[in-house]
Parts: C-alpha cells; structure tokens; sequence
C-alpha cells in the first residue's frame, strides 16, 4: 500500500474513522499491550468514535527539529484517520519549576511565558499536524484545581518501590545522587493527565516508557479503561551516533531553508538513510526495502535513494515543488562540473558559532583560504569570494549560523562549510 | 530541688517566663541539638518571650493512658513555665485516611468526627494540662489552603533517600512491602505544620524522631529558625515487658477510678516503679534516688515506694484527699488481718472480656470458687459473696472491666481478680 502526501489529505478530509492499523504501528517501538491496541482500534471504527491520543510536551520553546517531527508525525497519523489528538502543554510543573537545585535548568516560568511558548510550539508543529483538529491543552487547567486532599489521594496510588525502578531513580538512588520528592510527583502528574483527558492513547518516546506505563496505572486506580502506550524510537542524528538533539548541532530545524534541510539529507550515512526512511517518511516500506535491495544489487544508485529522502523530507515542511528546487540548487553547487571530485572540509568549531553567526573574513582565514584579514578582505574586493554561486559583496558579510555551504575562492579553490 | 504539685501551680499562675532546665530535661531521652536548646530557654527567659512547644496527636479519640502522660506531662512543665504549648491535631490526614488499604486501621474521618475526638481528648488531657492556657490547633487549618503548587514546592524540598532511611520505611522497602507515595507526604506534612506553627521546640515519643526532624529541615527550607526536638521514651506497661497501650491491656487509664489505678500501681515491680517515679512523677530525681539506696540498704520497705508512686500518680488525676482514701481502701482491702499473706489470684481470659464485663456467677465458676451456675447463684443469695468489701446482693450482677479487685467467698475463701 502505498501512502504519500495526497493520501494523508484524503484522511484529513475523511470525517469517518478509517484506520490503517499498518501505518499506525510504522517506526513504532513499543505498543503496550498490543492487543488491547488493536481492540480500541477496532472499536473505535466499528462505533466511528475518535480515540483520543495524547501526548505531552514540556512548556519550553525548543526549535522544533527533524527528531521532534518522528512524534509529531505518529500524532499525525492518527490525526489523518479521523482520531482527536491532544497536543498536552505540561505548563503546570513547568510554572512550579524545581527549586530543588537538582536540575538547574528548570526555571520557573510565568503564565505568560508559558503562552507565549505555546505561540512557538503552534508555529512549528502545524506544519506537521492540522491546526484545525489539533487539541491545544494545558494540564495546568486541571491541575491548579486540585487541592492538597486531591494530591494526597493521588499519591496514595502509587507506590515508592514501583517508582524507584524507573531507570533514571534507579541509578541515582544507587549513586547516592539526590531525587527529591517532587519528583515522584511529576509522574504521577503525567498519569493523571490521562485521567483528566481520558486518554485512549498516549504517545512518548522511549525514554517516556516508565512515565506513560503510569497514566495505565492511575487510569486503572480512577476507574477507567487504561490507556495503551506507543513508544517512538529517538532519532539519530547527523552524526550517525547521537540522538539528534540542538545542542549536539547534529540536527535538522524544520524551519530551516529548504537547501540546508536538502544538504543535511545529503550528508548523512546510507545505514542511517533507511531510519530516516522509516521514522521521517511515510514512503511505504515494502518501497523502502525495494530501495535497499537495489543499492545492494547494484541497481540503484544510493545517491538517487538519499535524493529521494530529501525531497521527502523537504516537501513535509514546505512543498513538492520547493523540494524540487532545493535538490536543484544543490546540484547546480555540488554536482556542476568545475567542482572536483573530492571537497576539502571545515567545519567550524563550536567556540565561534556562540553568536549564531560568523565573519566572512575570519572563516576564510580559520578555514586557511587566506593566509590574514588583509587577505581575506583583498579577495573579497577583488570579487573572487562565492558562497555557494552567490558573490561575497562586502567584506563586512557574516554568515547566518547553522550553515553548510561551500565557498569558492579565485577559479579553483572550493572549501566545503559545516557548523 | 523539689518540684510537688504545690510549686507547679505556682508557675502555672506566673506571667514571668521562668525556666527550670532541669525539670524541662527530665525523663527526656533526645534534645536534639541541645546547644541549641538552652538558647532558644536562655533567650525566651532573657526576653520574656513564651516558647512554640508543639505536639503533635492523631484525630482519634484514645482513652488517654498514664503511657501518654509521659508527653502531655512534659507539655505541662513547658506550660507551667510560662510557654505556650499547641496540642496539635492532625486532622487534615485523618479526613483523607489511607485509601491505599496498607492501613487497614486508618479510617476516613469526617469534619464531624475529628471535632467530636477532638472533645474527647480534651475531656481527658485537661487533667494534665491546664485548659485555659492550652492552644489547641488543626493541622486542616492551613492544610485546607494549599494548593497543588504549594504542595510540589513543599515535596521538593526532601529528597528520597533521606526519607528512605526513616526505619520502618527502610525495612518495609528491603522486604518489598509496599510503601505508598502518600506515606512520603506524612511527614513533610507534620514538617510543614511546625513551620505553619513557628514551633520553636517539638515533642514526641521516641517513635517519631524522623518525623521531628523532617520539622527541623523544613522550617530551615522555608527560613525559619529549625526546631529543637524532643523525644520522650515510651512508657513500659504493667507487665514490665511491653509498651503501655490499651490493646496489650497492661495500662492504667487516666479516667480510671481512683483505686484501680492505685491498685494497679502497687502491682507493678520495683524496678519499673522507679521509671515511673522519673517519667509519670514530679518528684525530684534526687529524692527518687534517695529512696532507690534505702530499698537497697533495707532502711526504705519497698511497699511503701510503691504506696508514695500511686498516690503520686492518683493525686494527678483526682487529689491528695483523693489519693489518700484510695490507698486506704486498698488496705481495708488487702491489708487487712483477715487476708491471707498470699492469695490466690485469678486473671480473665482475654475471650470473656469483650463485652467490656463479666457475670458474676461466670466469673465465680471461671475462677473455680464454684463448681457450677447452680451452687455460684446459691452462694450469692445466702449473701457470702464479696467483691473487695461490698456484698453480691444479686445473681444477675455484672463486674465492669477492666478489674482489679479480691472476691470473697464464705470466710475464708479469697481470690484476686485480674482483668
């Protein structure tokens, strides 16, 4: 079955519930139990009643990237076939903060702060979720509600030897690291979650399998059917090693320019091509494996496959044609004929990108293309200096970080840019 | 020094703060930390300034035994100085209960319940703490107020571990019993009531000493000067083994006649008497100590201590006079010429005293004085049958329980009943 972009409309449009149990569980990791999965699916068509599929998010404004989007896009799914998703804002503890010390980087945030986040986050995902049908909450609508006696008959549900075998407390406990008692509290915050929304489904990654394997036991401790948990695979990153994450650099913004997501696509591995396939595509993955098969008998050229991948990718975030665009500016610089065959690289180091952008000048003298400033600012004058086919006009230029690019210096000299 | 019953009215009716360290530390087993509590005496004495002394009491309705006057006495010394003492009921917890059915005993109370227990205590522990200087509080009071966010800014304030080595928890949790997060909450509750209180000192049985401490650490999380606490030891029962409670039926009420408690006094052995001497007596140690080296060089008759400790302790619940006529009927009783030096004695069996009393004519045949109902009935009409000195008039009469008593059967048949 193949499923791309014109069919994902088609659910969209569909008001019926019409489930495609196979696309559902793609990339998945976990479904916990997997039969009482395919039982609320088979409900819910048969009484045409839309799961309600959550999935939380912490109140921060993170640049959205290519890693956030393999959620997103699970949500997605189940949007497309007619299901209420619930796009959770756990602005509540976020609001609270932890004054513990222990995690430093939990401030505290306003109200204010926190809508002003949800601004963000809305910017970014409805280019993955339809906005229309996208339940925008925020547990803080219940949880401030709650009183000290609704706190304590939570807690009572839960039991401290049970908590302490999440990974994480595990290993803290046993190194003698502190966890305070809030922190007990968060998961059940989490898990109450669910009973507020009456979760069918609730969407996490792995690293969220302890957290949301609680919303089951609180759902089950409040009366309820418990909610039956997916897990999403962390993707990798352009390293090929690390998860994607900002602050390695490894990643690829969604709201990048369609050449830099193009070129990232580009760069990464053939192994890693195939997860991205599966976690960041909805090309079918009996097409996926086609494609696999023809690079290992020859048949199929693995640059075109990475081609593929990303326009894929591309098209998600702007459109079929954009991404056709991007792939051709990246012939015209990489794949035209005065390029050599093998591209020396630079990769600027981690100390300069502090500003979020660099100097033309000082590149050209970091990455040794000129010898001084006086150089640099020669060449530049001169008009020899090309960023990818644009002409540096001015020695005063800087180049807006993260960036991969590749300047050109008089008729020969090409240095390819990362960072 | 000597501190009677005399003395202690007269700090009672004294607006000066005037500390006796000594009388403050008797029968204390921990101050913790003691340097810094002769600071917080000398300074409130300096200043002329009441100290906070709180104790803590579940919003049950217990019959008050001499084992809790162990506490409520050393709140009597506190406030006959001059301090304010808060008798605390912890309410809030008592009106959610444990839902988590691991204390099958903790019942949810309601509003109307915790104020009627809250009579009942103090119906009794007005008969060790003078009523119009006592301030009784609900922990409710400010509990009521918190919300959610209050409560996670309490909890992050203790960490996990710590509250893993309070000893119970710690061995329930390496015997994987299970420990319900409620529990953690506890006693950051009974914490934050001594910072709602600015409790200056906490007392409590050496039992809740985690507890008591939690007071310190929270008081300094929220910028208060810590709390000194007190422990008091728990008060051995009649039997010289276990810890005085009505369940194990070695206690003496406080509501108790006032030969029974006499009674039960002169039963006890002489080394317990001297812990009753220092825990349940304001008699100078000195004193006790000089009648400790008269029993062992012969010069003091160990009965006579015994007699001095019961009138001690009558005179405390009832009055001098009082105490005078109970030893005085003791003796008419068990003294007397016509008992004989030994006698046998007769201890109810735990299963005929659930109705809280006992048939006479059971009792008798029980007890072996008779040798059926028949011959017990004739015994009683022909008007031979005595409990201590007043006459069985009628075969249907019903012994309340509990009992200490001697029954006399024709002339010379005696029994003393226990139970």
């Amino acid at each position: 079955m193949r499923l791309d972009y014109a069919r994902t409309r088609h659910y969209r449009d569909c008001a019926m519930i019409h489930n495609d149990v196979e696309l559902l569980k793609r990339g998945v990791e976990e479904i916990i139990p997997e039969d009482e999965f395919v039982k609320k699916v088979e409900r819910s068509q048969r009484e045409n009643r839309p799961l309600i599929v959550k999935a939380g998010f912490d109140p921060t404004a993170p640049d959205i990237h290519l890693g956030h989007t393999v959620l997103l896009r699970k949500m997605r799914h189940f949007q497309s076939m007619g299901h209420t998703i619930v796009f959770l804002i756990g602005d509540f503890t976020g609001m609270i903060g932890d004054p513990s010390g222990k995690q430093d980087t939990r401030k505290r945030l306003t109200r204010e702060e926190v809508l002003a986040n949800a601004e963000t986050y809305k910017k970014q995902v409805f280019k993955i979720l339809d906005r229309e049908k996208t339940v925008v909450d925020f547990n803080s609508r219940w949880c401030e509600q709650m009183r000290f006696a609704d706190v304590l008959e939570l807690t009572a549900k839960y039991n401290v030897a049970r908590m302490l075998e999440r990974d994480d407390f595990a290993n803290r406990y046993r190194d003698g690291k502190p966890i305070s008692i809030l922190e007990f509290l968060y998961p059940l915050i989490q898990g109450y979650d669910s009973v507020a929304l009456k979760a069918d489904i609730e969407l996490g990654g792995t690293d969220q399998k302890f957290n949301l394997l609680v919303g089951r036991d609180m759902q089950r401790e409040y009366g309820q059917e418990p909610q039956v948990i997916m897990t999403m695979p962390l993707l990798v990153g352009l390293d090929g090693v690390q998860k994607m994450s900002k602050s390695l650099g490894n990643y690829i913004g969604i709201n990048e320019p369609p050449k830099e997501i193009f070129g990232k696509v580009m760069s990464i591995s053939d192994d890693l091509m195939f997860w991205y396939y599966e976690l960041v595509t909805d090309v079918p993955l009996d097409e996926v494996a086609g494609l696999k098969a023809g690079i290992a008998d020859g048949s199929v050229h693995p640059r075109d496959v990475k081609v593929r991948l990303g326009k894929e990718i591309c098209a998600q975030f702007y459109d079929r044609e954009t991404a056709d665009a991007a792939e051709a500016e990246f012939n015209r610089i990489f794949v035209r004929k005065d390029l050599p065959d093998t591209i020396e690289e630079y990769a600027i180091p981690e100390s300069e990108k502090s500003d979020g952008k660099i100097w033309i000048v000082k590149l050209l003298v970091l990455s040794g293309m000129a010898k001084s400033n006086g150089e640099a600012r020669r060449l530049i004058s001169g008009g020899g200096v090309y960023i990818d086919s644009d002409r540096v006009e001015k020695d005063d230029y800087e180049l807006p970080l993260p960036a991969t690019c590749v300047i050109k210096v008089g008729k020969r000299r090409f240095m390819k840019i990362t960072g």
